[in-house]
């Protein structure tokens, strides 16, 4: 419904419209405000302006933008007629299909970004995590785009659940390794407690930090897939184009609903609404959706914490279960992340987004009437979006309320089958 | 580049422009032409008028057409800008993406058809064969969308090798069995000759056809996924969309690429051209690749043969191996096929389509250059179509010649991507 003019030329920062200032990342030795100037042995100068920028705009550089339109951006706005029926309710849903480019998933839209801005900064090899994968293709995809090499530590549980993840990211022409690997001080001291680890998000960005401040010469950074504002600010092209094609529509979405594990799907779906909620300027129920064996949001506290496990980041104020926490192996491995991300956390702090958890079983149901009624296969992370929207439907047909819905359908599920499978022989409790 | 409006309203009948009429069916008995209701056993009506008619243009049933476009038609005409620079090549490299869908592939073109009118028509069952599964995909989805219950036959090597593709079609609700099976007596008989034969897609087509033949109450019919005229009409909107495309641009293509295995994705992307080269109004190199283990055009002879191994189609005039030809089990399930389409075939018999044949590893390594230019994998059955489009890019180089050259991106990959890993380990000799 959008013409390639109308894909974002900047991105939106909710940072310059929060009521109160976002808690800044603390040093944990000292507790005081961390230095900026530290991050940058880790990430280059402009990630690390945009993490602490109060620009409510930042502009997106023409290469990144070219990569945008070549993955397929503006990607479509469409109406989930056939699910309507099925359901029966006079809820009108949509969803933002992030679904449809080589990657799968809406985790391109920050791996070309930081691609791009570690090259221009003379960064030769990009060090990352990823749980189910999606973010460990979408950064294997843009380093072979601007040239850089790439290191992915694969949480283990989804590395053997998603055995064509690693075959993926290995086609693109990066390396993938299981976490807790034996190629890191912290990996070796996890196995050594736990041979048979399943290992978390929290262990994984331990090692990828670990192996780059452990790299001499600097050439090497890491990239982060979700949490940190820059990936937040970078994830809010999905929200815009989703703001101007209902601008398009003529229709004013009651509520807007994504799945959470770091934050980032959801941030970029909300945030340039959540803005205007802020500013006064809308009404909206933002609906973030968790696992139940992962409630970060729904059971954790929110405070300062470590990012990772082995705590080598600052302390982020955010809602955590503990670095510490390992949740169990559910094939959602993209939300098995102890925290949230600071500025998710921040919304739902004030109230102005609400959290839901859901298990695993009745998740994969979601996602089994999806595919039968829309014919796409979802990803057992966006199968929660898809529950909670299913739930919301129904209570809209109880009350007979014609509510406009929409979720992000942040990726597919035609790497994720094996959870399919074992959900359609009964293997899911 | 194309809107919605322009995605075409009516299929092109590449019959109409024929030099002269293609060969008829025969009935195997009589060596008469069939008559075509004898074909109403097996395939609904529209289908059997469909695939006798000399109407140049066949009008796209509004359902099917908005089916369509939910499946993301038009689809993009894409520069292979990053894989010209690679290859240091003057030519113009153009590809038609036919994977920006759920199922994958280009086979849902034909599939909404055939579920549509076969729905409108009364059946209640739809019994297909596959090879790699994209057909399979395609054929469930589009049941699911049209309310049909949907049996695969899968050629047993393809679906040991690609595992997931049983779970995508459970996951639209299809059911799915290895072919040779023991539920046909064709089945049974190829199994009690070599319990570990590995198939082929003659021996599903005769599975296929068995098991709707012995339904007595008539309401499951046939579908086939390739070589007859109405799939090959069907897939037309693919060229019909490219040619608009290249209006557009103001670009003439010189040279016009596709795998074969049926020939359904290669007639749908060359067909709205080739009947233009057959009226003296336009000049192109149409380019059918296959493999060297299953070289029915480069090998085959042209002749009367049977569809299907068993015996239970008509004969049919075309490029053929012998219908009892079993081919070597390649990862490109998909062009394991023994004959060619029969308007493929008269093409080639004419010399406006020349073919060419390849090895399976080249083909992958033109696939993995593919990926890490392009940052796309595609299916092994289109790593066919791109291996040839580089080689001709490299006479190009060499001669200094400015060709546009454009292929069809039949398929993504993520679905076959074990053949991916035993390549990158170096098992595919």
């Amino acid at each position: 419904m959008l013409t390639e003019d109308e894909v974002p030329r900047r991105y939106y920062n909710l940072c310059a419209d929060l009521r109160s200032p976002l808690p800044p990342p603390l040093n944990p030795a000292t507790r005081e405000p961390i230095d900026p100037a530290a991050l940058e042995a880790i990430f280059p100068k402009e990630i690390v302006r945009q993490e602490t920028s109060a620009a409510r705009y930042i502009d997106i550089p023409e290469p990144v933008r070219e990569a945008l339109l070549r993955l397929g951006r503006p990607t479509p706005l469409v109406r989930a007629k056939r699910l309507e029926n099925f359901l029966g309710t006079p809820a009108r849903i949509y969803f933002k299909n992030e679904s449809l480019n080589p990657c799968g998933s809406h985790k391109p839209n920050t791996a070309i970004a930081q691609a791009y801005y570690n090259a221009r900064e003379g960064t030769e090899t990009l060090v990352t995590e990823t749980g189910a994968g999606q973010w460990g293709t979408a950064l294997s995809y843009a380093s072979m785009l601007f040239g850089l090499k790439c290191k992915v530590f694969m949480v283990r549980v989804s590395f053997n659940q998603k055995p064509y993840r690693k075959v993926a990211i290995n086609a693109y022409g990066a390396e993938v390794v299981a976490s807790p690997s034996n190629e890191t001080a912290f990996g070796r001291k996890v196995l050594a407690e736990n041979p048979a680890h399943p290992g978390s998000l929290g262990i994984a960005i331990s090692e990828a930090i670990e192996s780059v401040v452990t790299t001499p010469d600097g050439k090497a950074k890491y990239a982060l897939g979700s949490v940190l504002n820059h990936v937040m600010l970078h994830q809010t092209v999905i929200g815009q184009e989703t703001k101007a094609q209902f601008e398009k529509l003529g229709i004013e979405p009651d509520a807007l609903v994504g799945c959470v594990g770091g934050g980032s799907n959801f941030a970029g779906f909300v945030f340039p609404f959540a803005g205007e909620v802020l500013n006064g300027k809308r009404e909206c129920d933002f609906v973030a959706v968790e696992p139940k064996s992962c409630p970060s949001v729904t059971q954790g506290k929110y405070d300062y914490d470590f990012g990772d496990t082995a705590g080598l980041t600052p302390l982020l104020k955010m809602y955590t279960l503990g670095h510490a926490f390992v949740p169990s192996p559910i094939h959602a491995g993209g939300l098995r992340y102890h925290g949230m991300a600071p500025l998710v956390s921040a919304l739902a702090k004030e109230g102005v987004v609400r959290a839901l958890a859901f298990e695993q079983k009745e998740v994969f149901e979601a996602g089994m009437i999806f595919a039968r009624t829309e014919g796409i296969i979802p990803a057992p992370e966006t199968c929660h979006a898809i529950k909670a929207v299913i739930d919301m439907a129904a209570e809209c047909k109880k009350k007979g309320e014609e509510r406009v819905i929409a979720f992000n359908l942040s990726g597919h599920g035609l790497l994720d089958l094996q959870g399919y499978d074992d959900f359609m022989e009964g293997k899911i409790k």
